[in-house]
């Protein structure tokens, strides 16, 4: 196989960009199909580089001159398309979510299980980030000792309003459950939601910013900074502290400019192009070399799975207010202790100055 | 009055710290009495200076020829000492806490406020840290918007075997309860303290690190990792996140030095003398001036009655697990929300990979 | 055109990590043809990707399967391998040096001009180096105001006994000297070269580090520490001084530690792969979509001319220890001072402390 | 001897703040006496702080009530005042320069050392700033192996018109002549002033910036860029390039914010009180407990010799335009090589692009 045959489905603007990618920077790789819920969309992509419209996607994904497939479409037909991507034994890249309920995530995990070999893997793209990729090694090498918590900081200049607390969850966080299940290696058994006071940039109803408190199953805490309105840049650091020392990445320091009122400083990396366009093009890169082979090179259907279980925690905790514990198969959850009564002081005489 | 004649009570490492300042840096001040549980000690410090010693505090505190007292003795004798500087009307720097119960730090703050003026300043030298100052200046001159967030982090390399959870609350988070109604303005109303793994280093028993979690009056989150055994440096970072920007202190980024193992970076700040030295003597010299006016210049016997609740709610969380509302007179508590039942899914089949 | 099919002259390093390259990770070019003064090198490259060797460069230069060539073999047969591409109209990728002295380059620029379109690109990679393009475009909208000096620091760890104070300013001081023409957007003038005490670390008579100064037309100043032997890392800095402001890039902070030694910081880029890695795959691939054109799309001939002149230059001011005046064609030189009288005081009386 | 009483001659900007800092900041000593050619400022000064004006700067440093003097007149009348200081056998603390030419300077040298003590220490206050000082003891403990270069900068926001070209090595860049001899421990023998392109904020004929290079005894390397006009801010940077590593300070990192226009950074330090405040009262305090010894703790007469010197001749070399040999007593100057005669090419044919 000289060029890997393509189809992607869905070509709005995670499924654009990776067309772009699949046709300018990716070597060995064709888009071949194209097929989406707006005809006219497809149309205009594939016209642009050549290739086919099939409108219905689980013919695109069964079509002859279609070796491996990638999903960009909305989150709620992924399963579906998922599922036919493992009948017809073809090599795919979902996009987040793999599914939208934990229930279809595990059938799916448990399907490809009994196919033998890995077909599915996750768009989880900060695992190919050469910051995290050095993290990680750090964290693996021991350089950091026993790694005890995890301070993330995920901020976006702006949103649309359709970004509520439930959906910063599922879009956003599920960026730091990946990061924190990459990074420390190991599963998120719950989830507390702490919401203080919205920026008024938010919509009424929406608490954004929020702190998400996981805990792992050996009981580290990961600190996740929500904040998708902060209308200043795209901020993703994560800082790892460990027993033998302590490390951070995400800082953005590479042009420095001193200014004339008096201040120094540089640009914040204005969105998730200029922060991970390169690691969305290594992601593609292995994916397609690794698709070849019939196989996958990153994050698989557990992953998106976990990832699915986790958010779905998150998503109670938000209601809830909070820790919910994460419905996960095979991992045991902690011994749940007593509620202490909550016994406030009855008559405090006086006033504050 | 030329020079301000000062007794310190109890010359431990704080108190003979203090002894030093005042006699090589401070201008305007002698220490002229010195008191302490041990004899010897007391007659070590004063005989170095210059002073006399006096064994019994109270006397310390009355003798003639003292103007004014700073108090370095162990927190339990506190409120005694304090009282007795009001009623011998005599201004007096008390290092923290102010008392070590809400009931006797309340009772403080109602005599001082019968005596119509302030006559006790509380030892949170942080205030007179220049970067806590700018951070300071910067929330208020609205150069961040409103501040929505505040993310600090306390880290010592190692301390001794009595620095258990309850003590690390009490000793080392008041800082941070300190910081945080000096940046915001505004009470604690809940403090919450998530334990995770807790580093080989800690003494059985021992959460350290931690992860606190303060709710101030109008909502704000602000968060804690206090971890008091990093064998790194004294890392001592606050992040204010607003509506308009974010801003944070800490770094620690003087001395930058390219080595030959390929590294690049610095010495962080080895201990809190090196760190807050200056902010101390600050502390030390703005007291002076004011005490020779009869008077205070900085925080009050208030802030030490908040600081005591805080910590008080502290413990309790480090106890009970969850989120402790804090108890200070004139401040309304939040209604709390229904507790939500823990709901776990019953049979999840399958193993993980 | 579907693929462009390249000759590679030259599979030493550079060779070889461009065939790499082109061969991974450059999408729309094949390298069909190798060429090496070592057949069996050749050999080995070439059957690595399925190439075919061609022992005479203009033999494969000519090739009826070869649309674009990439020299990047040793400097001296860069001459004649250039002049064999522009005789047989074929787009070139030039390694620096254009050619080893200034008549020949020249000739060059003259010979491709009277062709009418530009064949010749050379290999300075630092322009299509995202911090070197913020910087220049932060230079060019007018960010810093008129730019009034640069200062650039080159280091590397470690090179071969062979990188003598002259191979210094050919090998490496040439990449300051067109980034000095690409974020200035002038021509030098003059080069001194200042020597000061070598590491021990250099053989004997190489001066490891110099201080190299440039003068361009308009006056500005530029100077370049050029240090080869630091046993630290890869070190490039670039700041620029204008009027409205400086800007610094290569600052190399993105993963920053904390160690349990008290020191923070993070790893300096080890070396060029590192550094400027992405740089390259940008060049060739911008190069590779050119060449398809028949045109280039990065500096050209006068590039490569203006730096064999500046290096020679710079190697005459290694020898005299004086300024140099740079021999380009149509480009002023500044008339030069009249040499002060070297006046030392007679008899100095005393003795230093 | 309980209080040092000092006569301060001259109370424009530095010497004000010099008694500003006596009178509130420094403990042990006393201003007693205030002399200043304009006598209605000296009153003005005098008065605030209790102190009497003595007219005759003579008759001050031989008052009956004054046991050491600070000198913050114009250079012009140091000579004079130091030796009466010298005569009168007082500890004085002489702000830069010693004096304004090479001879008196050395003068005064010789004249101390047949007193057989130190009584002149000259304010050089870098010296006490603790980045320097811990830059200095990285050095000295052979943290950087050999020192090679060091790189200064040195900017201002904005001077008067009154700074040319040849104040600005007088008053500015003798500073970074005091740092080069307190870092490298060793004498400078020669200056080159390279003069590139002014900015528009210069007046006519002042070359602003400018690039001083130093070279010292054993023929390491020193470059100085001196910028007074920046309209940005006070950045005082040093880089030392050693064996075994570099080391940089003046980062200004302390305060780090992220603003919605997308850039991230700080406030650099707006002037010399808030960089250097701390180093000019420890310099004070230093001085003010040595005196009280007869003695200095800083730099000595020697040192506003050299000082002296290698100003001398940074000026010959801003009107030269070449290497300038120090004139100073007991140090060897190199052997200079031949000139090498200017050769450039006669006939340069054809154009620029």
């Amino acid at each position: 196989m000289t060029e890997l045959r393509i189809a992607v489905l869905g070509v709005g603007m995670m499924g654009a960009f990776h067309v772009d990618a699949l046709t300018k920077r990716i070597r060995g790789a064709k888009v071949t199909v194209i097929s989406d819920y707006f005809p006219e969309k497809a149309k205009e992509v594939a016209d642009a580089i050549g290739a086919r419209v099939v409108d219905d996607p689980i013919e695109a994904i069964n079509d002859a001159e279609v070796d491996a497939v990638l999903i960009a479409s909305p989150g709620a037909v992924h399963d579906v398309q998922v599922n036919a991507c493992l009948d017809a034994g073809k090599p795919v890249l979902c996009e987040k979510p793999l599914t939208t309920d934990i229930a279809s995530s595990r059938v799916i995990v448990e399907k490809e299980k009994s196919l033998g070999k890995e077909l599915i893997q996750v768009g989880f793209m900060r695992r190919f980030d050469p910051e995290y990729v050095a993290l990680h090694q750090l964290i693996v090498s021991g350089g950091l000792g026993n790694p005890l918590m995890v301070h993330c900081t995920h901020r976006n200049p702006a949103v649309p309003d359709h970004f509520n607390s439930e959906f910063m969850i599922r879009d956003s966080v599920v960026h730091e459950v990946d990061v924190t299940r990459f990074l420390l290696g190991e599963e998120i058994v719950s989830v507390q939601v702490i919401k203080g006071v919205a920026t008024s940039a938010a919509p009424a109803g929406t608490n954004d910013p929020m702190l998400v408190v996981f805990e792992t199953e050996s009981g580290r805490i990961v600190t996740d900074e929500i904040y998708v309105r902060t209308g200043v840049a795209y901020e993703v650091r994560t800082e790892v502290v460990g027993e033998q020392g302590s490390a951070t990445i995400g800082l953005d320091q590479n042009l420095q400019v001193k200014r004339t009122d008096g201040s120094w400083g540089g640009q914040i990396t204005p969105g998730f192009v200029e922060r991970f366009g390169q690691a969305y093009d290594i992601e593609l890169q292995r994916w397609v070399d690794a698709a070849k082979q019939g196989t996958i090179d990153g994050p698989g259907a557990w992953d998106g799975y976990a990832a699915v279980a986790v958010c779905e925690a998150g998503v109670k905790a938000v209601r809830s207010g909070r820790k919910e514990y994460v419905q996960l198969a095979g991992i045991a959850l902690p011994v749940e202790e007593e509620p202490i009564p909550d016994i406030r002081a009855p008559d405090l005489i006086g006033d504050r100055p």
